[in-house]
């Protein structure tokens, strides 16, 4: 497909377009995807999530010009599971594209909800995907903390960074244990505020509540306005990343995101045939009016409509 | 089943471990669930969403007190999707059941994730099933409004009741487009801080921004520790679902949700039965190297996988 040529050749514009049809769920999204695939696995995936408020952005940005000045391509997708804005209209990154506007190392892409947090969750894996095919060495994932959604976001990261902040609102008793869970570097941001060192202190506290560690992870100060320890930052994540590559547990970690996609694929595709041959066969209206009526059952129903189905070699 | 039999004479005990039973997945769920069918479809549900400190306990507390007096069995299921707890273990339905614990017509119940959203609401929608078939008249489904959530799990309520208040952080400007289409009536509750004239006043003018109405929302001021305006909460209630008998949406929605209980089934049963054919014949594990190592892509291994799996008629 031309696009996909053209993604590959390095055109941005390629690129853009070719987030906004995975996004948009075009007919030909697997298609492109497929074609994509044997030019990914090479991006390293970073999550970055934190209440609202914590800074995220801006450390984003700090770190992303860190990894520029080490000649690093980077993407970043800005994920907000409670905005329906995507595609970068939201304003705060409006000015950061426009910081990065003539630097062709870097790409920009926000996306918000405009239907299930689930849609939303695959659709940035997607994007990913066509970020990695682009070439990126580095892809920053920066989600909002809203429970679930975050923690199935990050799961595509190989290194994922949570962000706390001195304020009380966020203080290390009321997290949810979800995120402790899936933190691999705990940032203190806004280190310069009273209570930075409290806040950092309670969470080693809750660290060494767990006795043994391949990777204990570092709690980070950072004061992003001043460009304070935003080379730890790096320096930590890099850690990471050979810490992941020398025992290889990014290798697990991929084999998980692949065994992930391979299942979704094939759910996908299971429901679409069913249902194709199911509608093609049955009035389901007359169906559902008996189940309504108690004089049908959805369980034994739901056998009944299964029974016989096919998949040949060739219905795709 | 035993249990199923000592639910429809009205034993509470098996009404409380049948709930659990389908909460906890367990494996004859869903031939309980079929056992059950016949015997539900008389309950009225009733959502009640708002946001965390709105006052929907007490709100529920008053409105279940008004059924009983006119003599109708009620179940509550409070769901809270933030909270890890299940089985009526929270602090605040511990002292709600205590006051309602001598009362055979009430049976109340609280729902916390353990896992997805996806499954609470699933699960909610199967207690309700189950509370249905003991025959309660009314189930009041109470949720927190924190997003995605409570509008799935509000989908299986016949009428909605958002509840708003007049401090200003539930304000109507900053509320969730998807919360003010679920509402079939509003409730201003704590209707005697400052504010809340204004309050009402703004919804008025939101619902004036839609011309016609089947049926407009109407809008209800409640002061729960004074019982004001529970009386005319529960007549509206009872207008919504006079206006859903005769217009004939409530076979409609019905129809909705037995669309999509179906839907999940046959999904549920595809999927399982997929999985255990595609185990019994190829080595995943070497599939999904191959994947890791880009030699092949997910999306036609996916398609391959597909090929030939059969549902024959008496395989389940």
């Amino acid at each position: 497909m031309q696009l996909v040529k053209e993604l590959l050749e390095g055109n941005r514009r390629a690129l853009a377009r070719l987030i906004s049809l995975v996004e948009n769920g075009d007919p030909q999204k697997y298609d492109l995807l497929q074609e994509l695939y044997p030019h990914t696995g090479n991006s390293y995936v970073i999550g970055i999530t934190g209440a609202p408020g914590a800074g995220k952005s801006s450390l984003v940005d700090r770190l992303l010009k860190e990894m520029r000045r080490d000649g690093y391509s980077v993407g970043v997708i800005a994920v907000d599971p409670t905005s329906p804005f995507t595609g970068g209209a939201i304003l705060g990154d409006r000015i950061r594209m426009q910081d990065h506007a003539l630097d062709p190392g870097v790409f920009i892409r926000s996306m918000g909800t405009r239907g299930s947090l689930g849609g939303l969750s695959r659709a940035t894996q997607e994007a990913i995907q066509v970020l990695d095919a682009f070439g990126q060495d580095f892809i920053l994932v920066e989600t909002v903390g809203v429970g679930q959604s975050e923690v199935d976001i990050v799961k595509t990261a190989d290194s994922t960074v949570v962000v706390l902040t001195p304020a009380g609102g966020d203080s290390v008793q009321t997290m949810k244990a979800g995120i402790m869970e899936i933190a691999d570097i705990f940032v203190i941001n806004k280190a310069d505020l009273p209570g930075a060192e409290r806040t950092a202190a309670e969470v080693g506290v809750m660290l060494d509540m767990k006795e043994q560690y391949d990777w204990r992870p570092p709690v980070v100060s950072t004061v992003t306005l001043r460009e304070e320890g935003i080379d730890k930052l790096w320096r930590s994540l890099q850690e990471h990343r050979s810490y992941l590559e020398t025992s290889g547990k990014l290798h697990q970690l991929r084999k998980e995101r692949v065994r992930r996609e391979l299942t979704e694929q094939v759910e996908h595709l299971v429901k679409s045939r069913v249902w194709q041959q199911i509608r093609s066969r049955i009035p389901l209206e007359d169906l559902i009016e008996e189940i309504v009526q108690r004089r049908r059952d959805p369980y034994s129903a739901a056998r009944d409509l299964l029974a016989n189905i096919v998949f040949p070699h060739n219905d795709s």
